[in-house]
């Protein structure tokens, strides 16, 4: 079969020559051969998306670029994001090449810089930023939260096409955990990016994303395949609103073995280019959602080849969680959540009065209708005052009231171990269908 | 970003000298970094697998090389599948670029030779045939159908590496309807794929495919997205043992326009590429395990994005399918069921026989434990015999019955009815889902 590649070769030599794909300023909705975007932007003409171009601006950062990781960027890159900036430490080997996106002619390069060379040439509208690092090192995780909060990137990170060189503050990590100085750290930083998606295959690196996103109150969306390669999940992870990473034990990828050290004793995991393209598009999926604010995201979304059982669930984060900045963020996902109960109390109230002002529709009539008040309003009303308030604020209307604080953390409590019990039993599920 | 294309491209000469992937003759398990199949034979040391080297005797046809088609040729590519036949008559255009796979140095080649090109590049194993043609003309149709019984094909086909060269029989079809001589091409022809994938955009093709398949007895699995790009599906069709494509009127591609048709209006469907890479991952997935023989083979699994729905069903055969050798195919397989049945029957009676002949395993002992008939074998016995045999066979055992063939076809539309209600209540949730 050597002629066949040899032959293959040869047409692209013979092929007509190579078209090379221009930078375009506005994206078209022309229906012609050449415009790259007509098929995206008849996403607004069929009425799913409201305005496909807000993507241009988006900034999403994919860590890992493995059999998920490449693929979620290619798709991205492929749909027009704004700005990409893709995290590995690792190089194409041949032993890659029974997943999606890498070629044989790559290998020895790192993956980043091979994915940064492929998505050029596809997408040259994307701004790309390849940084080859070990997120999970001291000076990684230091360096990994800077490429998220200001433009360019420390000494061993590469800019290509587009990024903005911005100084490197090079300032060695002391630590990561939940104490005084994360919190500190979390208060001066602002994230630059619109979502972070963890495409990496153990647990410490997930771990590292964890605490950079804690910090940073930056959304990122989790994803895994098992070991056995014929499952997977995504997950988002939204600081305060749902479970952090360390909020629960982790799903699919429980064991948490890292796929370094397997190698290194003979042994690898198995892997499939159907399961890990099929998690990179439901999570690629989920972004689309997420930043162009179409359809339902999915907090939690599991797939099991087997059976073609694909669960669904939410996971409140954990009152009790162990790191403690994952409660401070809840604490402040709580008074948010207060504040919009509040509005949207006073709101509803504004319309009722507004309604009684002027006056009954119909006053009287000759069929004896009668106006009654309408019960989903007061329904709605209710449930929205029934949002409980920490200390120091107030319901303005008479109507308003609520539980007190400890109440509150009493039901979260619960509802957190009813939501685990739940999980137990769909895990156990999941694994009886890998049988 | 017109510089970052430039660098990209200056990268690949930077890079360490490109690997060309060397054919392989027998897989390894090794876990080196070198084996490209390490990840994949590692499924048989996982147990979901019993022998994956198994893939390099199959054979598969895509047809249609558009963004299902062509993810769905380089997972199978990557998986080392032994023989990909590819079909399209289209070519590439920057217009697909919102789609994987395609690149846009390869605008202007047909997308089966840009294919090859690239999955070659891939995976050297992989013998690939590459017929650029339209399927749904006349002479379209025998050609495919050739393609499909003889190695080699007809004048605008090419085969790429590998394909045994065979004769052309040149004959222009007559017709495809499922009359005397469509019944007739059947019984002489004899398929050398084992799978069928159809990755097209237009209802032409698919009942071109259906056709073909049905004379072949070949089973296919039809896929598709809608044109919102927002859902899809993928479907499992076996001439006489699930319904055909013209059983019941298409699913999520209802209105069957012709992508064509739309285009030269100035009006084209969305797409994405991540809907168009799950539904593809779902098709190799679901070849993946009708092929090696693991799991579940889903009959028809449904894919809707909005909500993450993922409905599955089984869709029985129409006994009233407007193609008579449809019909012909079911009287055949309900053959092959009674004699399955049958023997069923028949060994489960020798089972009782021999542990009658066996007497007790305890004729009494000191607890009063006394031996029962086991309700389970007697429910299973009962159960195979009451599959209803067609006119000329009669069940072998003393105990054996069945409803006479008039009943059994009662009972097929009955089903079939019920199927149907089914599968309107489905779409209408899935439908609703769009909204």
């Amino acid at each position: 079969m050597a002629e066949a590649a040899a032959a293959a070769n040869a047409a692209v030599a013979a092929a007509p020559d190579g078209v090379v794909r221009q930078r375009i300023d506005k994206m078209s909705g022309e229906v012609v051969d050449s415009n790259p975007y007509s098929r995206l932007m008849a996403l607004q003409r069929m009425g799913i998306v409201k305005d496909y171009e807000q993507i241009r601006n988006k900034t999403v950062a994919v860590v890992g670029m493995g059999g998920v990781g490449s693929v979620a960027a290619e798709m991205l890159a492929r749909c027009g994001i704004g700005r990409l900036l893709m995290f590995d430490y690792d190089h194409v080997e041949l032993a890659n090449m029974n997943r999606l996106f890498f070629r044989p002619e790559q290998c020895g390069m790192t993956k980043t810089d091979a994915a940064a060379q492929t998505l050029a040439g596809i997408n040259p509208d994307v701004a790309l930023e390849s940084y080859t690092m070990n997120i999970t090192t001291l000076e990684g995780f230091e360096a990994f939260k800077t490429c998220l909060t200001v433009a360019g990137c420390p000494a061993d990170g590469r800019s290509n096409g587009g990024g903005k060189d911005g100084s490197n503050d090079g300032s060695g990590g002391s630590g990561r955990d939940g104490d005084g100085s994360a919190l500190q750290r979390a208060a001066d930083a602002v994230s630059r990016v619109d979502l972070v998606l963890s495409c990496v295959d153990n647990y410490e690196a997930r771990m590292t994303i964890n605490q950079v996103c804690l910090e940073l109150g930056q959304t990122w969306m989790e994803s895994g395949v098992s070991e056995d390669a014929v499952s997977g999940h995504i997950q988002v992870v939204a600081p305060g609103r749902t479970a952090c990473f360390a909020c629960v034990p982790p799903l699919v990828v429980a064991s948490g073995i890292d796929e370094r050290t397997l190698k290194r004793e003979g042994v690898c995991a198995a892997s499939l280019p159907t399961t890990m393209g099929i998690i990179a598009g439901l999570l690629v999926q989920n972004t689309l959602k997420y930043l162009l604010s179409f359809g339902q995201v999915t907090q939690y979304l599991g797939y099991s080849s087997l059976k073609d059982f694909f669960p669904t669930m939410d996971i409140k984060p954990n009152p009790g969680c162990i790191n403690l900045l994952c409660g401070q963020r809840q604490a402040e996902w709580a008074v948010g959540a207060a504040e919009r109960a509040v509005a949207a109390a006073a709101a509803a109230a504004e319309e009722a009065a507004e309604a009684a002002a002027a006056g009954p529709l119909h006053d009287s009539n000759d069929w004896g209708i009668e106006v009654m008040p309408d019960a989903a309003d007061v329904a709605t009303l209710q449930q929205a005052q029934q949002q409980a308030l920490p200390e120091g604020l107030q319901f303005s209307m008479p109507s308003g009231g609520g539980m007190d604080a400890e109440q509150l953390r009493q039901e979260a409590v619960q509802d957190t171990e009813e939501g685990l019990d739940d999980l137990m039993a769909q895990l156990e599920q999941l694994s009886g269908g890998n049988k």
